[in-house]
């Protein structure tokens, strides 16, 4: 994200290195402002560690991206642009780019938002029998309806059915009590670092590329992101030997590895795990102490494990690892990002640290309540019977098997490219194609002060309308550069996409060839 | 709230005292964990700015509350209390006390939901006309409908529409792009704060009492929270000479007075300011270079002044004043907590301060979206001549008749009380009576470790059933005892209350009379 302030004013651009809270011995500390400041807020007399957070999926791109959208709004400036519409492939919102909802899970949404709907005798030709059962029943149980605060953690009822769905999933018990629902995934991930952050001595293992909540958020909280690279010649695998030496290293530093964030599927890179890594993953943990952050967001492709089964069937020696998942409803066929619901299972967490998980979570309340029926609703979609089902069934595997047509046909189209290569995609809905750049192209970036990355992405929307993120928005090896695009536009778009960006490409590497 | 944590364990204990992130030249952080630790996370490794942040509204008394309510469930074991129900008192949430909706509202939230209603013949039969012309104007605007992220400051539409309604609220220009929708108020206080506070240097100053949001957020974020009380003897007024000796003694600690958090209408207290009181609040800010919070949540009884007004009423001397107006869908006639709707306005912040607050908002990407159309409702109610005009303002004139009654009826019963004094609700929806304890109460309470209000509440629940919050989850002047109760309980049930407190009451005198 572009930070306007940092160039205009001086004393902002003396404090852009304090990412995190200046530290008791670190000189910079000198820098931050020591007496009582008179005057007005600004970037540099706020919280730096907010200066500092980057977060590169609503950035610069994105507010370029609304601008052009403005302006094909405007009919006399409309034909000004080389592009007739804005494709917003940055970030995974399914339906902004018309992927339909399920029609079982707003049905029982509409019924739980106007409960007397339920008594209504036109009902009945509107909604199916089960439709209306299943909104009575969640009703009966919710503390007042969608209206009222639930419990803290989330309506009982909702934590009882997804501890039976992962009971289902992963073939092992799972207790209500420890689910905690949340506004989306973010809103447990947030909670979880903040536990597990106290200042920089606690360092949070990340990997790189990753999804840059987690690279925003550290920082936020004042703790130290540690890296580990994914290795992208292998399917973006996962080595636990860098994981040792990064232990080792952030000793010598006098940091303390809390934690390891796995994204499974990846985000951006879109793979997933094997059994055997994730055991020895599991196994790094017991060994080091660390807590196993599994970030399970992604998860809607099969074959995928979970990290809390994997981690039962390895036995009694692993029984004390401590793993939190999240889970989301935003991703996948699901794809209800703007109902925010989410949540994290706590997994051999300690009682008493439970309870400050609670007592976090009461601070802001409860979560949303639409957003706990979707969770709800996604844990326990209609089953082979019920009137819903059939619908239900042809519209997920409808949206699965264009998810798969849609990736593949993107990653066919990358590969082709001149300089591009793009593993290919075992989950989630992003690719993370890898461009090589010509030489020219990176000192023509550097002339203007941007990152190759962001110089390519911004030349690809200006030119197409299409708009991707950086790849240094995720974090990659120095001196490769990528940028992740979902694969989300509708099927009958995506040919035109790979086409419009094909063109790009090949103007693109003719204007810069070296 | 009881932290289970701290008795058990002798190093979380050691470690008590450190509410806040260890600052630099405290000798406290030689207690923190200096190495590598190998083991599990605990209450004394974990983050322990979340250990010593206290929020009362859901502490110990809930807890408790909630375990007889599943006595009570239980047909064995119901008889066994002396009571046949909880009722909660003890937070604003109308919805869970029967508070009915308001029709409108949830007729659009229940088309939004479900938008292949707004074409089903059957609709017409359900639903007023200007019900689905607006579900189809919001849908027709938002980005993707209620399944989908918006833009992370909400949808552009809301924001408009929110703009619009503040402009005719107080008569002064409001722009869309300084309104920030959020999950609830609390989604924004927390961002303004932790755009405010760096370090503990960062002092904000609270009313005492207040609303434990405030109590409990400033030392997660590792600030100082500066008190300032509010006056009991004059209706919870506030004084401005007290502000300033705040703001002298602050600099002699090294800590920097960033912002004041001014409730109006107050939480707990229900008191409204006058509008002198305002401008006289409004110029010590401009004098001190203080960004005033307003927390207006509670805002919904008249004659009410918004600090916007006043502050635009004062002329071009106070034009950079730098003001945060919070508002919620959660209070009042509206009532619709589980929403978790809310937003703030930008008033005199820094261009660039606004981009930190915008991508502060990014990384949790958006507010859930029918939270955003609940705002959307509040500020654009039906209107004289539209079909749904007259339920609606049958509906929330209704409402707000009964609160009035119920608010004065119990604070007439409080007043009867031995020892008890009770001020006048004059918004919000809470009471915040003070009760004068015997000493022998007082020694009681002591004995078993507890403060002498929560033994007093403690006792309440055990003989009634009746859930409120001690005044210490507030704050209160040392030696005074209080506690905190809403009049949401249905108009039918607060008679019984009345009673059934006033019974309790004097019982409770008589046991420990001096």
């Amino acid at each position: 994200m572009s930070l306007p302030g940092r160039a205009a004013s001086p004393s902002a651009s003396l404090l852009l290195g304090t990412s995190r809270r200046p530290l008791s011995t670190a000189p910079s500390a000198s820098a931050a402002p020591s007496g009582p400041i008179r005057g007005r807020l600004t970037t540099a007399s706020m919280n730096q560690a907010v200066v500092g957070a980057a977060y590169a999926v609503r950035g610069e791109l994105v507010m370029k991206a609304d601008q052009y959208q403005r302006v094909l709004a405007d009919p006399a400036q409309r034909d000004t642009l080389p592009f007739k519409e804005i494709i917003y492939c940055n970030i995974g919102n399914p339906q902004q780019l018309q992927q339909k909802p399920i029609t079982f899970f707003r049905q029982v949404l509409s019924c739980m938002e106007y409960p007397a709907l339920l008594d209504h005798p036109a009902a009945a030709q509107i909604y199916p029998q089960d439709v209306l059962q299943r909104a009575r029943h969640l009703l009966a149980n919710f503390s007042g309806g969608t209206g009222a605060y639930s419990h803290s953690k989330g309506e009982r009822i909702v934590r009882e059915h997804v501890a039976g769905f992962l009971q289902k999933r992963d073939g092992y018990a799972a207790e209500p009590e420890d689910i905690y629902l949340s506004d989306g995934a973010s809103g447990s991930v947030s909670k979880a670092l903040n536990i597990l952050i106290h200042s920089r001595r606690d360092g949070v293992m990340i990997p790189i590329p990753q999804y840059p909540l987690y690279s925003a958020t550290i920082p936020l909280l004042g703790g130290t992101q540690l890296n580990y690279y994914l290795d992208e010649e292998n399917s973006w695998g996962l080595q636990v030997s860098e994981l040792e030496s990064l232990v080792e290293d952030a000793h010598k530093k006098n940091v303390n590895p809390r934690a390891l964030v796995i994204i499974n599927p990846g985000n951006p890179t879109g793979q997933c795990l094997a059994e055997s890594n994730m055991q020895e993953v599991i196994d790094f943990c017991r060994r080091r102490g660390i807590v196993l952050l599994a970030d399970e967001t992604n998860a809607y492709t099969k074959p995928w494990l979970s990290f809390k089964k994997v981690l039962r069937d390895m036995g009694p020696k692993y029984k004390d690892v401590e793993l939190i998942s999240f889970h989301s409803v935003s991703k996948g066929v699901i794809g209800e990002c703007g109902h925010r619901g989410g949540f994290m299972e706590l997994v051999g967490i300690d009682e008493e640290v439970k309870q400050q998980f609670y007592k976090l979570a009461s601070i802001s309340l409860c979560p949303n309540l639409p957003g706990q029926v979707v969770v709800d609703l996604m844990v326990r979609p209609p089953v082979a019977g019920e009137p819903s089902y059939d619908l239900y069934h042809q519209e997920t595997t409808g949206i699965f098997e264009s998810l798969k047509r849609r990736a593949l046909r993107l990653t066919e189209a990358f590969n082709k490219l001149e300089g591009v290569t793009c593993n290919e995609a075992e989950g989630a809905m992003y690719l993370f194609p890898r461009v090589r750049l010509p030489a020219k192209a990176v000192h023509e970036a550097v002339k203007q002060k941007k990152t190759p990355d962001s110089f390519y992405c911004l030349a690809l929307l200006d030119q197409t309308g299409i708009c991707v993120v950086p790849g240094s928005g995720f974090g990659q090896k120095d001196g490769t550069y990528h940028f992740r695009t979902t694969f989300l536009p509708p099927e009958d778009k995506i040919d035109a996409v790979a086409k419009s960006i094909a063109k790009f490409h090949h103007d693109f590497m003719q204007k810069y060839r070296d």
